[in-house]
């Protein structure tokens, strides 16, 4: 798994535990729904700056987010 | 401190923990020496793989390089 599908794990794994549809959840980063959609298939370079969007969205630190044998 | 602006904290303070130039790190990298040092300016909006990339160069894992009070 390369690091860009280790992101898109980590987004859909966060998300679901929240019990939130990417619509939502895409609100609630100020993200795209299809932005989202992308980064979850694993297609996405994701930036630093998108990644700490994504994280407040979970309600979590960067370092939590990556807090994850995916990134071990 | 913006997140841009803890990535270059925390590049640089690996890169000098390690006693290598500029240079000698973006070599390790195989990124650009002026990239490395506009990271280190906190001016770049760092992307996954571009991170993954450093934390190798940095012998660490991606979870290790943002095991830091900067991303707490």
């Amino acid at each position: 798994m390369d690091i860009k599908e280790k992101i898109g794990k980590r987004l859909r794994e966060l998300r679901t535990a929240k019990g939130l549809s990417q619509e939502k959840f895409s609100f609630e980063c100020g993200l795209d729904r299809t932005y989202i959609a992308s980064i979850e298939q694993g297609k996405r370079n994701v930036s630093i700056q998108n990644i700490e969007k994504i994280a407040k969205a979970c309600g979590m630190s960067v370092l939590e987010f990556f807090n994850s044998n995916l990134f071990q």
